[in-house]
């Protein structure tokens, strides 16, 4: 298990997320979507309309890691944020099986697999308190605590 | 002027974007940042608490470029989201001039000057139209019109 309940929870209770992907030049590129926790591979899959036309699946599909945030604002007085930020490898699939609910076109998603996940303001922990570290990919049990 | 008046009013309603770069391993990152767009220069200001400090400050310096996203869900009945991406070059700066009311330690900011908008669902236009367009970036008058 790679995410906390408290994670789990929260990624449950939120609509959009914000997926990062990286061009073959370079250039990142990042935009709102779907998705939905993949609680038999661990794995947090996205859809999207037209996925696989999109320039974030071709990305992926050239070979581009991804990031991926869910965050929000939970209160302005006092000012309250909170959120779970995943980085990992990812895959473009078509033909996929995906998590029920997840919205987009059948069948074609981005699935992250989490490698670091930072989290931060969640559960009624105080003070405020952030929860970073690196997880073996469930692609992978080669780990990478060389990265903090 | 790279940003149509609809852009800019959103981004001016918006109080958090999240910001992706690229660590030299080739990893993006996201997270939600504050900013400003800044009207002297054309660029979007990311200011944030110990900044210079944070990974996407060293990723930049690093070399990395940026893309920020500003969006929101305008309403679920009907479903209308709305928001605006930039994607281009980034300084990592200390000691800079922001504008004002920009949250984070001062004179710590991320600006990226934009190459590539693309903006979805603003002012009162129906159909719900994209607008995807490269432009001039501020710092190097080089456009990259070979990208769609």
């Amino acid at each position: 298990m790679s995410f906390t309940q408290a994670e789990l929870d929260y990624l449950g209770s939120q609509v959009l997320g914000r997926l990062a992907t990286v061009a073959p030049d370079g250039t990142p590129q990042v935009s709102p979507t779907g998705f939905r926790y993949n609680a038999e591979l661990g794995t947090i899959d996205i859809g999207g309309h037209n996925m696989a036309r999109s320039k974030k699946f071709r990305n992926v599909a050239a070979g581009s890691r991804a990031a991926f945030v869910v965050d929000d604002i939970e209160s302005t007085k006092p000012w309250k944020v909170r959120g779970v930020e995943v980085r990992g490898d990812a895959e473009a699939l078509t033909g996929a099986t995906a998590p029920a609910g997840l919205p987009g076109t059948p069948g074609e998603i981005i699935r992250i697999h989490p490698r670091r996940i930072v989290s931060w303001g969640l559960g009624e922990s105080e003070p405020y308190r952030v929860n970073a570290r690196s997880v073996a990919s469930s692609r992978s049990v080669k780990t990478r605590n060389r990265r903090r």
